[in-house]
């Protein structure tokens, strides 16, 4: 059995959950649950019945390495892998790879978002190593989707042979961009999708190769980064190298072109925690479908998430609504409507009010 | 021609202006109209053309005397007559009355609220000026009714014979409480109803008779207070004879049983200020319909009141919200729900939160 390793993508920004979610401040480093810890918190704890803390790295830009640090106390700091700038998933997951094989000759390699929620850790970790199974069997490149069970049109979809099986894994036919309702619908009557996680597995020799064959160019330039770690220039050859990388996804970049693509079905409870509705769907709500934190009076309200701050919110006959109040912001949102606090924070952006971003 | 005098009512709590207003302001102190000036300081204003600044007398209860010295640097302290306990209006009125009465022998005295809204004031002080007509004609208690122009069931109703007048004035047949929306209707289709105001015009020696004839405890009370007034005893009796005063509304004490009473049309655009909706009437609203003070970034957002405080406010895809934002306490309500405020103030009574009462 091959080792164990976990790479985390700590490097995100999560706009919609502004205002609790700043630039100094994404989600991934915030506690949107309500049970104390971080997001990021609970990725690692997650894992690490898998893997041991020495071999969990995580990719993140230079900005929140501190975050990293304080968050994760018990994580050696040379397995926080800063990035200059932000060039999307697969620079990324190339940087902890080669970071891996240089500590291993080969080793498994989780990758797994820091940002996303997960009822079912046990079964989580069961899907994993089902799947390290499937990545050990051969040059196989392993993800995991998630069975979808309502029309989603915020994910993307993955189309997978249903008679094409490897361990638990099925070959992969296509993966889809997030589609409109109609063919969502489509989708999930045909049984044969299953949502797009982010989440991949497979051997830091295999991933690597892909790179080489797939993303020459952006494989050069990890090559170079491997070269200049523990040297002088290690800081300089990394910015040069990540300034000049394509900014491009793992999805689109290998996984939509490569060969050998396997995905189980995963059944752990599993959201991307892409805006304030999705921590309703992992909270517990009171009997009148409110979601509240904080020092709250409600009268009369209903279907409506309350994360308080220090002051009392008293709320009135509301329904449907997202209030989030923080120390110098408050937001008062409609369900329906998470979309649009993106232009709060293009407009906050336009008129220069930083200090708010 | 007699002399004019003011009587400002400035003892009500205003609960519905929660978390702006609080028992240790209510919405009389409150420049809820976002021009600057708080109600009472606007009512003063607004009389001054009326009478002068010494014959301006303030009812208010003892814990607001500093509020009303500090908005009101202009009134003499001996105008501000202190209630140790509110009693609704017939005590305050005839604690008014017999301080007037100490210092002329007869007056005209406008009786007027602190705390309604009034956009066209000029025209208020023709309406009051007619009325003085009426009051200096006779033994005759005059107040001022405005035309109905939709059927309120928060205000009450005045039936006048529409056929009997003096000078500007209607004989009043008799006064209605709050209807039901069905009567409001019947009333405003009549064309025989006004809305109860709340001012009342009359001379100092008729309403003291009057009194004197329907409240004949409450006229002996005041008596004793009148003796007292410059005394060691004063402030003692005006104590005791509060504390046992029965609480009592002029309109039901006096208003519904006295003669000679008579109404005047009043068309000054008066409202009650009775909630937050009444402050939208009142203000320029946005394209959107909207009324918003402070620091407020909206989207998507209609048919909304936004009074901000310290902090940023962000509304996303709102309608007919009412947010207001304090240092201590943040309020969502709904504009239909305005009346349950008070089960919010209720509850924090109830569990002993008196910070934010």
């Amino acid at each position: 059995m091959m080792r164990n390793t976990a790479l985390i993508m700590a490097g995100g920004r999560g706009e919609r959950f502004w205002p609790r979610s700043r630039v100094n401040m994404p989600k991934q480093f915030l506690s949107l649950t309500g049970d104390g810890k971080t997001m990021i918190q609970r990725t690692v704890e997650r894992i690490l019945p898998l893997a041991e803390i020495k071999d969990v790295f995580v990719t993140t830009h230079q900005k929140y390495k501190q975050l990293v640090r304080e968050q994760l106390p018990e994580l050696p700091e040379e397995n926080i892998l800063c990035e200059p700038v932000g060039r999307n998933t697969a620079p990324s997951i190339g940087l902890g790879a080669i970071h891996i094989a240089k500590k291993y000759d080969d080793a498994v390699m989780y990758v797994l978002p820091s940002d996303h929620l997960i009822t079912h850790p046990q079964i989580f970790r069961h899907t994993l190593t089902d799947a390290k199974e499937v990545a050990e069997a051969g040059e196989n490149l392993v993800t995991v989707g998630i069975t979808p069970v309502y029309p989603e049109t915020g994910y993307g979809y993955i189309r997978f042979r249903p008679d094409e099986m490897l361990g638990r894994a099925y070959e992969v036919e296509r993966f889809v961009e997030k589609p409109d309702l109609e063919n969502a619908r489509k989708y999930v009557a045909e049984q044969q999708y299953l949502w797009n996680s982010g989440i991949f597995i497979w051997r830091v020799s295999t991933i690597l190769k892909n790179l080489k064959e797939y993303m020459p160019e952006t494989f050069a330039g990890l090559q170079k980064i491997d070269a200049a770690i523990g040297t002088a220039e290690q800081d300089m050859v990394l910015e040069k190298e990540f300034q000049a990388f394509k900014s491009e996804s793992i999805d689109y970049g290998i996984m939509e072109k490569a060969k050998n693509i396997y995905i189980l079905a995963g059944s752990f409870g599993w959201d991307d925690a892409g805006s304030w509705l999705s921590i309703k769907r992992f909270r517990e709500r009171n009997e009148f479908e409110n979601v509240v934190d904080g020092d709250v009076v409600t009268v009369d309200t209903r279907d409506t998430i309350i994360q308080g701050g220090k002051r009392l919110i008293a709320a009135v006959g509301l329904k449907d609504l997202i209030i989030i109040d923080t120390d110098d912001a408050l937001l008062v949102c409609d369900k329906n409507c998470t979309n649009d606090i993106k232009k709060v924070i293009e407009y906050l952006k336009s008129s220069n009010r930083t200090e708010y971003l």
